[in-house]
């Protein structure tokens, strides 16, 4: 029914996003002001000090939406038009949730020399960088050049949005069944840009045991087919060097973590977990396993992507405040330490968390202004070291 | 007084554009419906067939005002930063004026092949292409490889909607003074981006005696410190190669077109003109020759850029209406014909011009529809072709 409504809905909006003036121009004295001859001096201004621009233009309050349209939810590399729908979405989700004007950039190219190149020379207007959906493993090289070289902050969505949002998924389930991130054997499913980032956020959070399988397998040191950032987890994870596929990796964990594909998780290998077994299954639109057959098989929490079941993982429970965050106390830099932060206060915003409600309702828009201060305190705090 | 109050509206004003978002999400429905899974919908659509990103996104509106900050108003060559405030300005001019959404993107590059790689690849999103404030002669080069790479129209404003409202202008000037285009001498101050595209206008209306002065004096076949454009300019004006510079080039002139610097009119020059002269000294803020001393000197028809004498030229009176029209009609490239179209119609809604009204107000509102409507019949013409 949605998805044909949604074309519908589409062709009759035209277009998910709008740039409105601020500006209102009526008289003389008004184009005067906002245009020429006054502008002028607001150019000056800036010539004699850069960061003016934060004060006299939208640079203070906006984001680009950087996709080149390879990684595109789950229909793969359709390229940057076709891109575009999701990306003014996404923009339309940061307006809505925490006032951020956010503007779709869909590059005609894939090359991530000319990605990191096109991001750098447009970036004087943006107050931050938003990559969405540019596929593994160039995402990982395109965030952290563009972290080196732009004086503001840069986020991939789907890699530390999902991983925020998950960690502070998995903090609260854990409180519902009594366990602790430092006693917990994790299995991840699927090591892309999720995948990875979902890793690294558990490591960094405390959790000691995970074991990563990607489409050749669990992933160990020494394993062939391992990308520099799978080389790096494999150091870290897996370190009785288990052999196998997502049965073995499952066998004995206390949490899965799907960044998949449909069906892969068995009600057999549910079987196989730990007691209380925390099931998080965010294929999309079909999960790695049905929450049904996920809980007749033993799973005491089971979230996924879908908003049909409990325990909705929507990255927009994170980015909107992320950003809100950043743009306000006008951070250059995200650290771990800012995204360890976000997930605790996203994690916070249930109070007493139950199998059937371990996150709040994406429609909140009181999370953003939640996420944004942890964000502030964050950096004070890392100022401050 | 004005100068001083723009600096203090900038910084209240916090930037004088704003994205919003024309989806309401406020229920599960809408979230699936602009977000996942329903855009996944759209994302379909165009992947079969790309022509759908105008219907199923904002591209159908949205237009980039482009600068590498090189050429910035009377400024000069103040960077990208720098820039943001005037192209602010442009975009809110082009919302208030014509409804068309315009974003501004101000490029760390002055590199001409960088310039055009970079606006090819972030074009997805965009219907049209305003260049701005891009320093003679690399605007040019810019211009004509965009035009030819890209899919969508581009339009160098500073060069065509100068042109366009300096034709309009004289147009009726002559009604004014009862002289035809095709009898008059003109002669033209400052052959940058504005000045090459006046001469070049003006010749393909019907202009035949056209003198063109640089800062090296007046321009003839032959002559040194020609760049490409100006050799063909040189061609096409001063058939009897006359030398010297301003004063020789207005001798006997009909009308003087000022795109140049403050004062260098004298009236001493304006009395050797022809009778009724016309003067347009467009140089900002401060005019080739103010408007009182021409008049004494003799001229009939004065016109400046300046907002506090009859007969300013404004470009607001072309490009709102220019790219609403390109917009409306989906067209792919701006043709001469369209140019001279604009002109007519921008020239013909004064109905009985006088010396002190030969174009409308800038703040009319109104003007870029009638500039719409006469940029689409001209393109339906040269579709009869």
């Amino acid at each position: 029914m949605h998805t044909m409504n949604s074309l519908e809905y589409h062709k009759q909006l035209k277009g998910k996003i709008e740039i409105i003036s601020r500006a209102k121009i009526e008289t003389r004295e008004d184009l005067s002001l906002a245009y020429t001859p006054g502008v002028a001096e607001a150019c000056k201004a800036i010539v004699e000090n850069k960061n003016l621009v934060y004060d006299l233009t939208r640079k203070n309050n906006l984001v680009a939406v950087v996709t080149d349209g390879s990684a595109v939810l789950g229909l793969g590399n359709i390229g940057p038009e076709a891109g575009l729908p999701v990306m003014e979405g996404k923009c339309a989700l940061f307006k809505e949730f925490a006032d951020v004007d956010a503007f779709p950039i869909a590059l005609k190219t894939q090359n991530v020399d000319e990605i990191v190149r096109t991001v750098e020379l447009i970036s004087p207007i943006f107050g931050g960088i938003n990559l969405e959906d540019i596929s593994a493993p160039r995402c990982f090289e395109v965030e952290r050049r563009l972290a080196d070289i732009l004086d503001i902050p840069v986020f991939h969505d789907d890699q530390h949005g999902t991983a925020i949002v998950v960690l502070a998924g998995i903090k609260n389930a854990l409180k519902v069944v009594s366990k602790n991130l430092s006693d917990i054997r994790v299995a991840i499913n699927g090591v892309g840009a999720a995948g990875t980032a979902v890793a690294n956020l558990l490591l960094l959070a405390g959790v000691k045991d995970i074991f990563l399988v990607d489409s050749k397998g669990l992933i160990f040191e020494g394993r062939e087919n391992l990308d520099v950032e799978k080389q790096k987890l494999a150091v870290l994870t897996n370190k009785e060097k288990r052999n196998g596929g997502l049965k073995e990796a499952v066998s004995g964990a206390d949490v899965f973590v799907g960044v998949s594909k449909p069906g892969l998780l068995t009600s057999e290998m549910i079987k196989t977990m730990n007691v209380n077994a925390i099931v998080f299954a965010m294929a999309n639109p079909v999960p790695e396993i049905m929450p049904d057959e996920a809980k007749a098989a033993g799973a005491a929490v089971v979230a996924t992507g879908r908003s049909d079941f409990p325990n909705q993982v929507n990255n927009v429970l994170v980015f909107p405040g992320i950003f809100r965050g950043l743009l306000d106390a006008r951070i250059r830099r995200i650290t771990m330490q800012m995204k360890l932060a976000a997930a605790d206060a996203l994690a916070g915003l249930v109070g007493e968390p139950t199998a059937e409600k371990i996150l709040p309702s994406p429609l909140d828009k009181n999370v953003s202004k939640t996420i944004a201060e942890a964000i502030r305190i964050a950096s004070l705090r890392g100022e401050m070291k």
